[in-house]
C-alpha cells in the first residue's frame, strides 16, 4: 500500500468514528427527548435506557480518537449539520413515531456503518460492529409497536409513510455528506482498494433488505 | 423491635429508595435537556455524562426494589408529583442556571437523602451513600460556572438567587412529600427508633452549611 493510500484510510477512519459518534450522541439526546412522550413511567425508562446505550458507545467512540490524537469535536464537526437536518426533518409527531425512529432509523444507520467500516481494516470493522450491536433491547419497541398497531390497525399506515420518510432523509443527508467528505466517498468509489460499482449495489441491496426486515418486525410494510 | 415497628421500617426503605429513584430518573431527563443548551459539543457532552450517571443510578435502586419484591413504578409513583413539581418551578433560564442547578440541587438532594437513610440502617445508608457520591464529574460544573462568573461578574447575582429559590423549592416539596408520607416523616419526627427534634435541628444545620460550601464553590453568596 502506498503512503498516499495509508494517509487516504486514516482519514476516511477518522470520519467514519466521527460521523458515528456524533450520530450516536444526537441519537442519545433524540432518545431521550421521545421518552418524555412515553405513555408509562416503564416504558419512559425503557426508552431512557436506550438512550443511555447510545452515549455509552460515543465514548466507546471518543476514547478511540482520543487514542488516535484526535478531538472528539473535530472529527465529529463536520457530520453535525448532516445529521442535525435528520433529525429535524425526521421528528416524531409522537411516541410510537420516536419507537419507530428508534428502531427503523438506528437500525439502518448501524447497517450503513458496518458495512462501510469493512473496507477500513478488521480493527475498525470490530469496534464499529460492537458498538452498533443490538442487544436485543430494542425488542421492547418491537412489542410496544406491534402492540399499539394490534390495538388501533389504522396506525400502521401513518408509521409505515413515517418509517420510509425516515429512510428518504436519512439517504438524501448521507448524499451531502458523500459529496463533502472526500475520504469516505472515495473509499466506495474506487480510489484505492476499495469497492466497485457492482459490490456498491449488493450493499445497497442489503441495507434495503435488513430495513424491510425491520418495517415488518414492526407490522409496517416498507 | 417490635412487629409494627419492623413494618414502618419496611414502607420507610420503599419510600426513601422510590423517592431517590425518581429523583434520579427525572433528573436524567432534565440534566439532557439542559445539556441540549451547552455553548460547546465538548460541554454538552460533559452534562449528558453527568446525566447518563443518575440514569445509572437509577437502575441500581431499581435493582434494589425488584430485589424487595417491589415494583420500581409503584415506589416512585408517590413521589412523582412533589418532583416533577421541583422541577417545574425551577426550570433554569440558561445553560448557567442549569448548571448550578446540577451541582447546587443535586447536593443537597444527596445530602439530604444520605441524611435520612442513617435511620433506616447500615445497608440501606450504603446503598444510598454510594448512589448518591459525586465522583467528582461535578468539578467540571464548578470551574464553566467559576469561568462565566469571572468573564461577567454581575451574573453572580442572577446565579445566586436561582440558587437560593431552588433550595425554597426543594424544601416546600420535601414538606408537601412529608405531610403525605407517615412512614419517612414518623421517622424524622419520633415514632419508633428516629430522630429527636435537636437530632433534626442539627441535621438541617449540616445541610444548610453543605450547601453554603457548595454555592461558595461556585462562587455564589448562600
Amino acid at each position: 500500500m502506498s503512503d498516499a493510500g495509508e494517509s487516504i484510510d486514516t482519514e476516511a477512519v477518522v470520519d467514519l468514528i466521527g460521523a458515528l459518534a456524533y450520530g450516536q450522541l444526537t441519537a442519545f439526546f433524540h432518545l431521550t427527548r421521545d421518552a418524555e412522550r412515553a405513555p408509562t413511567l416503564a416504558a419512559r425508562a425503557e426508552l431512557a435506557r436506550l438512550a443511555v446505550q447510545e452515549f455509552t458507545r460515543y465514548e466507546v467512540l471518543v476514547k478511540r480518537l482520543t487514542s488516535m490524537q484526535v478531538t472528539a469535536e473535530v472529527a465529529m464537526q463536520p457530520f453535525v449539520a448532516a445529521l442535525d437536518g435528520f433529525h429535524e426533518r425526521t421528528a416524531p409527531a409522537d411516541w410510537l413515531e420516536g419507537l419507530v425512529k428508534a428502531y427503523v432509523g438506528e437500525g439502518i444507520a448501524a447497517d450503513f456503518y458496518r458495512e462501510i467500516s469493512v473496507f477500513l481494516g478488521s480493527d475498525v470493522h470490530a469496534l464499529v460492529s460492537d458498538v452498533v450491536s443490538d442487544d436485543g433491547q430494542a425488542q421492547f419497541v418491537v412489542s410496544q409497536v406491534r402492540a399499539a398497531i394490534a390495538e388501533d390497525p389504522r396506525l400502521s399506515g401513518r408509521l409505515a409513510l413515517y418509517g420510509r420518510r425516515m429512510v428518504g432523509e436519512a439517504l438524501s443527508q448521507a448524499q451531502r455528506v458523500a459529496a463533502d467528505r472526500d475520504a469516505l466517498t472515495s473509499l466506495l468509489l474506487g480510489a484505492g482498494p476499495s469497492a466497485d460499482l457492482a459490490e456498491l449495489v449488493k450493499m445497497f441491496g442489503r441495507l434495503t433488505e435488513a430495513h424491510s426486515r425491520r418495517m415488518a418486525q414492526l407490522g409496517l410494510s416498507a
